[in-house]
């Protein structure tokens, strides 16, 4: 999946790409279990954004035992989550992601400050890159796995015996591989794209991924005009995938990533789609724009050298109304016809400057 | 006028002051004659822009013989330039701007590759910045002054013998007052504004200086949605001070410089005004979009280290209608009620890319 041209940006491919799965069949699976592993993520990666809103969705975060019908104040109480999550800071050195937000600076749940501690626990020579998002198995301190496709898609569907009752089904059977197809080529253009103008080592990637990042999303402004969702009128992986690169687009991703033919504002049917995901619970409630935008300009010094951190724009924007249930679908769907919106997170996962204090 | 505070940027206020003026008093000043000075500037540069559209407005391009009424073709012929105007390309290294858009590098008629060469034919210790504008005595190859701030205000009153019949009065004497007040407070906030956002040396610096030129800004949009113009009803030098900044601000200050708040574009009335002085004849055709955003992106490579050049945004919207004459005023005045607009440029002063050529 990665790109190798002169010049251009690769992304690194390479993963622990263990699985956690309802039947493990050889060393590299992992059996789902309650309360097992621990998520490690935080809020401003994309990649791991997609992790938090998927175990939000399906109720990975609240469990079997959670109904969505009781109201914010019932996630306050009851059983301890399934899978918890521990969110790194949204700086952080060459080394590793840290811990910073937590007291002391450290995980209450993996005493570990530094994430790379989880990596070497697993591999003690681990040689490459210290990423988000890690599912960690707690007694162990060890990273089972940081391949965000699979840890994404297995929230969806292996970890099912314990989803959240009313948990939709993020990827049917029947819609898969047009999920699988809208995604890869979202990946290539969009996700990885900024990245892509960002990263490029001269005009020439750049323009190149500059020009396939906006002839997609052309294509989406168009695919959007009539469907309310990417892929069969309900939410799907598809449009987690696609969102979290779009709630960054005109915070970092504009400016810092010279994305600038115009920002997704500017696209009438985007734009909505943008407001009408981030307005759904699980998604807005998941967005942490400081830290979003910390991350990129401190973290990125080859391309902002000076560390300042853009103030602007304005996230109001994104609580305006957006009119988007004129299309039709259905957001929440699944099988048993009874599909759900999550209720509210649980203190313990809201961080300081979360937008879920804004929706509470 | 320069600012002094920790981590903030300063501008080097100390220029070469001598002026060319009607009745030279002393050495440093020196007399108008038409054919005896060449203005240097940049398409890149908008203290430059400053004094080229000036120029344009009076008609130093063309002179007391130019009629406006004869139409564009008029500007190709008849006696040479008042005031003849050389065009650095838009990047330079760290000692000077130089000559490269023209044929083998060199000014056709300074005879010199790098406009250091002229100021050090006139100082040959010169010890400070390379900078345009600079007015040169042909003659001599050496620069006379670089002050950008007489430059512009001796263009629009002590050249008046050179001016074009129909020179607009940039500069009454009954608006000065008014005019060197909104001058001074843009100048501060917002001409240099979105340089003490851009080069802030630390976060602070960078916030205060982004407050101000949005507090700013949004002072310009209140006065400009009951007024056609800055002052008085009619084009000023306070408008060409800041056509000169706006222009530059979606394309180069917005990202590069981190003034993200918003853009020009989303303040309606400066949007409009913009619009409206960019299609004048003497804003608009003096603009180089691609020269300018080769400057500010390839020459800070201390804020862009790769130099890669932003591919947005799309510089159409600047010709759409803006409805600005409902307003009232006129944009071109002067005692003798005979204000016209000039003609278009001459040949010479039009370059690769200029707008000039969509104008024409």
């Amino acid at each position: 999946m990665g790109y190798v041209e002169a010049g251009g940006y690769n992304r690194d491919m390479n993963y622990i790409d263990d699985r956690v799965v309802q039947h493990p069949d050889g060393d590299r699976q992992w059996p789902v279990e309650a309360g097992r592993y621990r998520l490690i993520g935080s809020r401003a990666c994309p990649w791991a954004h997609r992790a938090i809103i998927t175990r939000r969705l399906v109720g990975l975060d609240t469990g079997p035992e959670a109904g969505s019908d009781t109201g914010p104040e019932a996630s306050t109480t009851g059983s301890p989550a399934p899978l918890s999550l521990g969110l790194c800071g949204p700086t952080h050195d060459w080394k590793s992601w840290t811990f910073d937000l937590d007291e002391d600076s450290v995980d209450p749940v993996l005493g570990v400050g530094r994430l790379r501690d989880c990596y070497l626990h697993r591999f003690a020579d681990y040689p490459k890159g210290i990423t988000v998002p890690a599912l960690v198995e707690i007694s162990s301190k060890a990273v089972v796995t940081n391949d965000f496709r699979t840890i994404v898609k297995d929230f969806a569907t292996q970890w099912s015996p314990l989803h959240r009752p009313g948990a939709p089904d993020l990827y049917p059977v029947e819609l898969r591989s047009e999920i699988d197809s809208m995604a890869d080529i979202n990946f290539r253009t969009v996700n990885n794209g900024v990245y892509r103008c960002g990263f490029a080592g001269d005009q020439g990637s750049y323009e190149t991924a500059f020009a396939a990042l906006f002839a997609r999303l052309d294509e989406l402004e168009e695919h959007l005009s009539t469907r309310r969702y990417l892929v069969g009128g309900q939410l799907t992986l598809a449009d987690i995938y696609l969102f979290a690169t779009l709630v960054r687009f005109d915070h970092v991703y504009h400016g810092h990533f010279k994305c600038n033919r115009n920002r997704i504002a500017d696209m009438p049917n985007l734009w909505g789609y943008l407001r009408d995901l981030f307005q759904t619970p699980g998604f807005g409630d998941t967005v942490n724009f400081d830290q979003i935008k910390q991350h990129y300009y401190r973290v990125h010094t080859d391309i902002n050298p000076t560390g300042i951190v853009a103030v602007g724009p304005d996230p109001a924007t994104f609580y305006t109304p957006h009119d988007r249930e004129r299309l039709g679908g259905t957001p929440f769907r699944n099988a048993a016809g009874d599909a759900t919106a999550p209720a509210a997170p649980r203190p313990e996962d809201v961080r300081d400057g979360d937008e879920a204090g804004a929706f509470a």
